[in-house]
C-alpha cells in the first residue's frame, strides 16, 4: 500500500480552551498529540473541532477522510443532528471511525451502538493496566503483554455496549474495577474501534505504546474497495413456479 | 416456571383495515393470528395496535410486559418517536423483543441495531426454505432440518444488521436469493429477535412450525430476575496510592 | 418445567486423598460440595470419580446425563481418551457441560476449544472479584455488580481459548491482572460454560453466589428436545437443471 | 507493506493422480490452480503435497510460511498425527490457515474446530451461489453481490462448526440448501478462513472472483509481529495483603 491512508482526528476542543491543566498537557489540543503520533509514513492527517463551521466536517471532508478519530466529552450536546447523521451515512458506507476515552457518550457513537453506552467512572489518578486478549489481532501489532498507564481516570464495567465483535484489550484498574478497554465493532460496511484510555488531564496520547494502538486501529479500520451493495426491490435470478 | 410470561403482541394493524386479501387470511388481525398461536398455557397475551392511544403502548402495559412482538410495516413513520424512546428504556431494562419480517424497518429496530436495516425484496408468491444453522439453540426446539414456506415474500442479503449475537436460521429462496432469518442480539439487558417470514398476504403466522419458533422464542427472550447496573460516579473498592 | 434436570458432577477426587488441608474444605470432596450447592429442588445429582470404573462415566451415566460439570487439576493424563471421546460425542449431541476452574486444562475442553487453553496462574491468598459484564444473561440471574471471594488462586491473561460467544464475567484480582472468568460456548448441540473459581484450598464452591451462578449455568445449558441434524449425501429438495 | 507473503499451498494430490476428468481440469494439480491465481506480485508461494517427505510441511516449511492452504478429500487418514500436532501449533503461533472444500474434514480443522465439522452434500452438478453477507470485510474486496458458480458439488447445513467469529459468504444452492460458505475464525495468535467451494472435477481454481477472494483471505491471514503470550505462574504485579 503506496498510498497513505486520510485520516481526520476530530476533536470536542473545548477543555483545551477552559482549562489550564489541560492545556499544560496539550498546548496544541487533543486532536494535535493524536494525529503527531500517527505520523505521515502512513497517514495523511486533517483536522476537525467543534468550533470549526459544520464542526470541520463538511461533505467535502468526509469524503476525504478514510478514517475518522473521534474525541469528545463536555459538549456531545452541541454536535448536531444533521452532522451526526451525515457522519453515520459514511460508516456505514465505509470510512473507519475510532471512537476515544469519553467518545463512548458522543451521539454518533450511541446512534451506531443502539444502547445506552453508560459505565462507572471516578477520577482519581489511579493505575491502569491494558491487556491484551486477542493476541493474534494487528490492533495489538507490536505490543506487549500490557500497556500499563501510572494515572488515568477508571471507567469500569457494567459498559452498556453490544457483545463487541472482538474483544482486543480488558483494563484493570488500581480502585478494583475492569472495562472492556478495546472492542471492535462493524456497521454497514464500516469498522469501528473503541479504545478508552485518554482522559484530557493525563499524557496517554502521548505515550508510545497508546499510539501505536491509534496507528494500528486506523489501519485495521480503512475501507475495503467495494461497490455498496444494492438494496429494495430485486428481480428473481431464477425462475419461479406458478403457484396454487 | 409456574407463572406464565406476560406477553404483548403490537401490530400496525392497518394492512387488515384497507386490504381485503389480508382481511381474508387475517381477520381478526395479525395481531390475533400471533397471539392465538402462542396459547394461554404459558403465556398470558394482551394486544396493542397503532391506531390505541399511546399505540397501546402506556407505561403501564410496558411495565407488565416481559415479551414485545413487533410487526410494522406501511407506517413506521407514524409511530411517535416518544413511544420508540419508551419501548427502548424498556428493552435495555431486559424487555424482549421479538421483531417480525418487515419489522425491520421499524424505528425502534433500527434505533437498536444502529444500522440502516435495509435489504432486498420482492413479492413473487415464492418459495422459502428456512434452514437451522444452531441445532441447539432453544429458540428452534422442537423444529425439524427446516421450516418450508410455499410462499412468502423474499428478502434478500445484504441485510444491513450488525452481526448477529446468534445466527439461528438461513432462508433459501426459490429466486435464488438467501437471508439471515433468525438472528439474536443483545442490548442493554434486553434480548431480541428478528425473524423474517410473515408477510400481510400469506397465512404464515398460522403455519405450526412458525407457531413453534414464536413460542420458543418469547420464552428465551423473557427477562432475568436482576436489579439494573448502576451506572456513574463510583468509589473506590481498593485502595489508591497517591501518585507524584 | 416439572422435570428436574440430571446433572452428572464429576471430579478427579485425587487432591481430597492427598492433601489434609483441601480435605479439611472439602471432607466429602470437592463434588460433593458443587451437588450440595445445586440442591434437589430442581436437580437430581449423580456423581461421579476418576477412580471410578470407567470414570464413573458410563454411556448408561451420560446418556441419563443432561448437565456434566467437570472439576480435574493434578491428573488430567489419567482420564482415558476412549472416555473423553465418548464425552465428547455426547456434548455434540447436546450435553451441557460446565468446566471449572483448573478443568481448562483437561483433555476434554481442549479437545472441544482446539486451542492449548493455556494462561497465567499464582497461588497468593489474592482477592478476586468477578464482574458481570452482560447484565442480562440468565446464567448471572439473582447476581449483584460482582461477586468477591476473599482469597483465591489467580488466573490472568492471555487465556487461549477461542473467542467466546458470549463473555459473562471479567476478573479483576489483586496482584495486578484481568481474566475471561464466565464464557460460553456453543458445540454441535451442546452448550459450555467455563467458570473460573474453585481452587481446592478455597471453601469457592460453598459461597452462596458462586452456587447460584453454578445451578443457572446448568438450567441454560440443559438440552433441547431436538432430532440431531442429518450429515452426509442428501437429495436435491428441488429439481436441478442439466447443465451443459 | 513491500515485503511478499510467503504462502504454502498444501494438497493432497491423489484425484489429480488416479482421476482422469480431475487431471483434465488441474493438468498441474488444484495446488498449482491456487498458486498461480495469487500470482507473484504480492507472494512467495511454495507447494506441499501429501506424497512429499514429512507431506512437505516440514519444520523449516513452516517456520518460513505465513499462511497455509490446504486441500485434502480421500485421504484425510494419511496424514499423519505429528505433522498434524505440528501444523497445529504453527496456527496457535500466528500461521494463517485457508482451509478450502473438502478440507472440512481434515485433522487439522477439525482439530481446531472440537466438532464434528460435519455437513450435507451431493454431487449434481448444480448451481451455487455465494452471498456476501459481511460486505465490509476485507476477504471480500472487489467482490460484487455475489460469485456464481454454475456447476458445484452441493455442501448443506447443518454444517457442525463453532459459530464463525465473521460470516462473510453464504451460498445458495439450485437443489435447495444454504451453507456458510466463508467463515472466519481465531485460534490462539491464527487468523483461519474456510472458503467452501473448490470441487476436484470443476474448475472452480481458475474463476477470477474464487481467486480474488483467495487472495484477499491471504493477506487478511498474515500474522502480526508480535512476542508470542508467556503463559505459566506469575509474578505479582501489585502487592497483596496477607490474609487471615
Amino acid at each position: 500500500m503506496t498510498q497513505r491512508l486520510r485520516v481526520t482526528v476530530w476533536n470536542e476542543n473545548r477543555h483545551e480552551k477552559t482549562n489550564e491543566k489541560v492545556r499544560d498537557v496539550y498546548p496544541n489540543g487533543i486532536h494535535a498529540a493524536i494525529g503527531e503520533g500517527l505520523g505521515t509514513n502512513d497517514f495523511e492527517v486533517a483536522y476537525a473541532t467543534l468550533d470549526d463551521a459544520e464542526h470541520g466536517l463538511t461533505e467535502a471532508r468526509l469524503n476525504e477522510t478514510d478514517v475518522l478519530f473521534w474525541w469528545g466529552h463536555m459538549a456531545h450536546g452541541e454536535v448536531s443532528d444533521e452532522i451526526v447523521e451525515r457522519v453515520h451515512q459514511r460508516v456505514l458506507k465505509g470510512m473507519g471511525l475510532i471512537v476515544l476515552h469519553s467518545g463512548h457518550f458522543s451521539k454518533i457513537f450511541k446512534k451506531l451502538m443502539g444502547t445506552s453506552c453508560d459505565l462507572k467512572w471516578r477520577e482519581a489518578d489511579e493505575k491502569e493496566r491494558l491487556w491484551v486478549v486477542s493476541p493474534g489481532h494487528p490492533i495489538v501489532e507490536g505490543i506487549g503483554e500490557y500497556i500499563e498507564l501510572e494515572a488515568e481516570e477508571m471507567y469500569g464495567e457494567h459498559f452498556d455496549i453490544p457483545q463487541p465483535d472482538e474483544l482486543v484489550l480488558v483494563s484493570w484498574f488500581e480502585g478494583g474495577e475492569v472495562f472492556r478497554s478495546g472492542c471492535t465493532f462493524s456497521r454497514g460496511q464500516g469498522k469501528i474501534f473503541y479504545f478508552r484510555p485518554g482522559h484530557e488531564t493525563y499524557p496517554t496520547y502521548f505515550n508510545p505504546q497508546v499510539r501505536r494502538i491509534l496507528a494500528n486501529a486506523a489501519k485495521w479500520a480503512a475501507p475495503s474497495t467495494r461497490d455498496y451493495p444494492k438494496y429494495g426491490n430485486a428481480k428473481p435470478l431464477e425462475s419461479i413456479k406458478a403457484k396454487g
